[in-house]
């Protein structure tokens, strides 16, 4: 049996964000890195009590972009793509911003101005725990270090009149990440859920990507070192479904954890 | 007479990266953080035998596009785009990788099947110093820390080739940075000159921008909350620049300091 702890969290504390791992239904905070050295530290804390934060601040934030079948057809049909030049014939990530991400449980702020169709994606975040450079398709997987989730929400008016993504995918708040790293879950196994107000909107086999954790970690090391810490999102299936203010948000990704977050219109 | 440092660098020790001030010719280590709470600590090291690391890793890396007439106007011609398209007529902002991120000095170091076209875009990295959001035009420049210096080195083939700009601008070594952080600078009174092997290729008035950083930040921080060491490259003007394995490339700009980097071809 490993004694690895399963399952990885970050929690707000009187002296800053702490670290720590789930034994039962309590924290036990750690000094040191989760991705390197580190040791038990202090007394557990209840989790209930805790506020939980993003599990991870990835150096880089990586995202995949349209990698699932589903997604494929109807985002191609939704916004009036061309099917076949939309088809990510090959591996090729862009990026989500620090600036962005909140943890479970914290608001996602419409900004005043945004335009009306914002639209959760329910994405499986891959963590990687090594350094890894030239990784190989035998090699790939072993620079993981966990799984978590994000919604990569996309305000779609900004999407297509902006030339990048930036307030589109980056506006404060727009990447909830969490609630935990779940270290060892099985991949094949998963199923993404996507409920608004408790309403299932969506669901999907985690793994049936178009192009494997594996694929995505050979192209990029190929040119990029992947360090400890950095995140890449893996992309969604089917259709996004809409948020508006007054929503809760929930993705569940089986044998990972559940991440919610309410949806509230900014006042400024 | 301020009492503030005008020069702060990061560099090399046996136990890690330090930050620090230039006093003459030394860098006086400090203990605690350049952007909040510190002070002076341990003896100074004389600046000649060190080894200067990129001045800030940015948490969120911003770069604006397009942002000089005269290379507006060379980058439509050579790429091929369409003039009026191509302006930008408001200020987005894209990301650099902090992955790519080097230090002054650092080789560039170009992959095996990069395409040949490699340019040097020689641009003001502006560092933020306090959080920011809902600058006004009045307000905005008083976030910024100081200046710096960032070559946002681009391979074209990829650039056009790829739906991002994640290999063409984010290979590892792609994104020099120093070779320090100059606090004080007078904006309106810079040059920023590019040499690729001392002969002088570009030169240019680094304030003629066609949004500016003020404009750039009020942008921003309509969605976007800005923090301490976050980085927004200004963009480049005129020609880029191609560099080649053997070249030494060298952007000066004038009271902030020069950054200079060879260039060299991968042999994995």
């Amino acid at each position: 049996m490993s004694m690895f702890p399963e399952y990885w969290v970050r929690f707000e504390t009187p002296e800053g964000p702490r670290q720590g791992y789930l034994e039962g239904d309590a924290i036990q905070p750690i000094k040191g890195d989760m991705f390197g050295l580190w040791r038990a530290d202090g007394a557990p804390v209840p989790l209930g009590q805790s506020r939980l934060l993003a599990p991870v601040v990835p150096p880089t934030f990586y995202a995949c972009g349209i990698n699932y079948e589903g997604h494929w057809r109807t985002a191609a049909e939704e916004f009036g793509l061309d099917l076949e030049k939309s088809w990510p014939g090959s591996p090729e990530v862009g990026y989500r911003a620090q600036s962005a991400i909140v943890g479970p449980g914290d608001p996602i702020i419409l900004p005043m101005d945004v335009p009306p169709n914002v639209q959760v994606e329910a994405e499986l975040a891959v963590v990687i725990g090594r350094c890894c450079r030239h990784a190989t398709p035998e090699t790939a997987m072993d620079c993981i270090f966990g799984y978590t989730i994000a919604n990569d929400v996309s305000a779609r008016g900004w999407q297509f009149e902006d030339r990048t993504f930036w307030r589109s995918k980056n506006s404060d708040t727009f990447k909830p990440i969490g609630p935990w790293i779940r270290c060892g879950a099985d991949l094949h196994a998963m199923e993404t859920r996507v409920f608004v107000n408790d309403d299932l909107k969506e669901r999907f086999a985690t793994h049936r990507m178009i192009h494997s954790i594996a694929d995505y970690i050979v192209a990029i090391t190929r040119y990029i070192t992947l360090v400890p810490g950095d995140v890449i999102i893996m992309g969604t299936d089917g259709h996004a479904p809409q948020m508006r203010p007054g929503d809760v948000v929930r993705i569940e990704i089986e044998g990972v954890g559940t991440l919610e977050n309410p949806v509230i219109a900014d006042r400024r």
